[in-house]
C-alpha cells in the first residue's frame, strides 16, 4: 500500500510536536512538507530537510499529499480545513477546532459534501492519567460513582501569545477546557442536565485565564472541571468518589492511590480533637476497615491517533474522534461561558 | 466577684466536652449541675459528683445558676433557650442554634425582651487551621485573594443518631456547614451576591450527607465550601489563591505550605511532556522564581469563648458571637439548601 503523506499547515510548537511524533515512526505515514506564513518557520522546515511549500495552495495542489494537519492558531482552522477538504484532502485539525459550534458545523458539512475525513487531534484522550481513572470508572471499582473532579493547575498565567486574545480563540476554556470536558464526556456516558460555570480573570481580562465548571448528569452524578493558571500549589489532577471508595490521581505521571472500604460494620470512631472541639463524624476510618493501594497506570500510545485516521481514510475503521462528540464538547463550552456571563445554572440536554 | 455558675442541659457528647473544658479550669466559672431527659445520663452526672437536677424547671429555679448551656439535639434549643432567658438565665446554645432563621429570631427577641445574654457556641472560630488561614488573608500575604476553598471530608457517612433525621435538625449543612460558613464570613467581610449549592445523598436520603457550596462576593471573589462524609481520601482543609501566591492547609493540625512568587519576569517554561502531548502553560514554575515555606500555626484558647460570655454578662465586653452573624449564617444555609433544591443560583444581599 502507498504511504499516506501529510502536509503540515502551521509549523509552531504543536506543528513540531506532530513532526517529531511522526518521525519517531508511524507505519505507513510520512511527512510531505510544511507551510507556515512566517518565513522563519519556513526556513526552520527547510533546515530540517523538509519541503517548505510556497503557499497553502501549492501544498493543496500536491497530489501526493492525502492528509493535512492544521496546527495554526484556532481562528484559522475553519477556512483552511474547508479549503483542504474541497481540494480533496483528509483533514486533521488541532484543537479547539473552532471558536463556535456554528463554525464547526460548516466544517462537518464540508466533510459530508466532499466525502473526506475531518477529525480533530483530541490528543488528551491518550493521556494516561485519564485512561487510568476511566478504567477504574468503567470497572466500577469504587461502586456507584457520585462525583468526579478533574483539575489542571498551573501558575504561569495565560501565555503571552494569541492564547490571550479573544479573536484568536484564546482563553483556558478553549485551550484546556476542550480536553478535560472531552475526557469527562467519554467517561460518563449520560445526558448532561445542567451546567454552571465561574470564570477567572486574574492575569487577563480579555479571555478567561481559568474556570470552575460543574456538570450535573441525568443520574444526579456531578463532575467538577477546573483549569487554573494562578495556582502556585496544585490540587490533584483527578479525584473520584464512589459509594465504596475514593481515588486520587495526583499528576500527569499517574501517581496516586485508591482507598476502598473493606468493613462497613466496624465503625468505631475515635473522636478527633481539634483546638476548639471534637468530631466523630470526621474521624478517619481505622486501617482495619479500609484498603489502600496505589493506582495502576494504564499505558497508551498516542500514535494510535494517526493509525486510526489512516484506517478511517481506508474505510477499515470508524474514526475515533467523531463529529457529534466534537460538537457536543463545543456546545458544553459555549453553554459554560454563557453560564459564567449570566451567573446562572443553564439547562443542557434536559 | 461571685463565681458564674453554669447548668448544662443535655449531657451527651458535647455536654461532656463542655464539662471537661470547664473542669480543666476557667477562672470564675463553675458547673452547678446537669439535666438530661435520659436517666443513664443523669446517673453519669451523679457518678461524676454533680447534681443531676430532677427537671429543667428545677435547674431554672436554682437562683445560684446564672448561665445555661444547651447541648441537646438541635430541634430542642429554642424552647429551652426561651424558657431559660425568661427565667432570668443567660444562655449559651450549641450549634446549629435552630433549624430556621424564624426560630432564631424568636430566640433573639427573647434576649432583647429579657435583657439576658444569648449566644451560640461557634467553637470553630477558635480552630487553629481557620485562624492561620485568616491571619494570612488579613495580612494580604498572597496579594489580592480571588478564591478560597474550605473543605471538611470524612468517610463515615452521617452518624446514625438524630443527625440523620430532618425533624431533629440533622444533615451536614446544619452540622458542619454552620461552622465553615461562619468562618468564611468572618474572614471575607463583603456582601455575598449569589449562592449555588449541590447536596449529596450518598448514605442518607432524608438529610444532606454532604454539600458543595459556591459563594460569590461583591468584589467577584469566590469561596467554595464543601462537606463530605463519603470521602475515603481527604482533599486539603484549606486552599486559598491570591494573585501572588497560594496557601494549602492540609488538616486540623495545620500542616501545610505557602508558595509565593518572587520573580514575575523570569517565566521560561520547560514544557511538560505527558503521554499524549506537551504543555508549557501547565509547566511548574522553576524554583528560582518562587518561595515555599511552611505555614506558621496561630494558637488559640477555646476558653476565651466562656471568658467572653462572662465578660458580656458583666457588661465589660461585647459578646463575640453576635446575633446578626448567627442570623446571616442561618440565612446562607437556608438559601443554599433552597438553591440545591431548585438547582439554581440564588441572589443574596444583592
Amino acid at each position: 500500500m502507498a504511504k499516506h503523506r501529510l502536509g503540515i499547515v502551521g509549523f509552531g510548537g504543536m506543528g513540531n510536536w506532530h513532526r517529531e511524533l511522526i518521525e519517531s515512526g508511524i507505519e505507513n505515514l510520512e511527512i510531505a512538507g510544511m507551510f507556515d506564513i512566517k518565513e522563519e518557520r519556513q526556513e526552520a522546515a527547510r533546515e530540517l530537510g523538509y519541503r517548505a511549500y510556497e503557499s497553502l495552495d501549492a501544498l493543496l495542489a500536491d497530489e501526493t499529499v492525502d492528509m493535512i494537519l492544521i496546527s495554526t492558531p484556532n481562528d484559522c482552522h475553519k477556512p483552511i480545513a474547508v479549503k483542504a477538504m474541497e481540494a480533496g484532502k483528509n483533514v486533521v485539525s488541532e484543537k479547539p477546532v473552532t471558536l463556535s459550534s456554528e463554525d464547526l458545523l460548516e466544517m462537518i458539512d464540508a466533510s459530508k459534501r466532499t466525502g473526506k475525513i475531518f477529525t480533530v487531534h483530541q490528543n488528551r484522550r491518550w493521556d494516561e492519567d485519564f485512561l487510568t481513572v476511566k478504567k477504574l470508572y468503567d470497572e466500577n471499582a469504587l461502586g456507584d460513582v457520585f462525583n468526579i473532579e478533574s483539575r489542571v493547575h498551573g501558575s504561569r498565567g495565560i501565555p503571552g501569545d494569541w492564547r490571550g486574545k479573544k479573536e484568536h480563540g484564546g482563553g483556558m476554556m478553549l485551550d484546556w477546557g476542550v480536553h478535560i470536558i472531552d475526557q469527562m464526556l467519554l467517561m460518563v456516558k449520560e445526558k448532561i442536565t445542567s451546567i454552571y460555570c465561574k470564570v477567572n480573570h486574574v492575569t487577563n481580562y480579555e479571555v478567561d485565564d481559568g474556570f470552575t465548571l460543574i456538570l450535573t448528569f441525568e443520574s444526579g452524578k456531578t463532575a467538577l472541571l477546573e483549569v487554573g493558571t494562578s495556582n502556585f500549589i496544585e490540587l490533584p489532577r483527578w479525584y473520584m468518589l464512589g459509594e465504596n471508595g475514593s481515588v486520587q490521581i495526583d499528576d500527569f505521571l499517574v501517581h496516586g492511590k485508591i482507598v476502598r472500604i473493606t468493613d462497613w460494620d466496624k465503625n468505631d470512631a475515635v473522636p478527633v480533637k481539634t483546638a476548639a472541639g471534637l468530631t466523630k463524624t470526621m474521624a478517619p476510618r481505622t486501617d482495619d476497615t479500609i484498603h489502600t493501594e496505589p493506582v495502576v497506570k494504564v499505558d497508551s500510545d498516542i500514535k494510535d491517533f494517526y493509525r486510526n485516521v489512516m484506517a478511517a481514510i481506508e474505510g477499515r475503521e470508524e474514526q475515533l474522534i467523531k463529529h457529534d462528540e466534537l460538537l457536543r464538547v463545543m456546545r458544553v463550552m459555549e453553554t459554560a461561558l454563557r453560564s459564567a456571563e449570566l451567573n446562572q445554572v443553564l439547562p443542557f440536554e434536559a
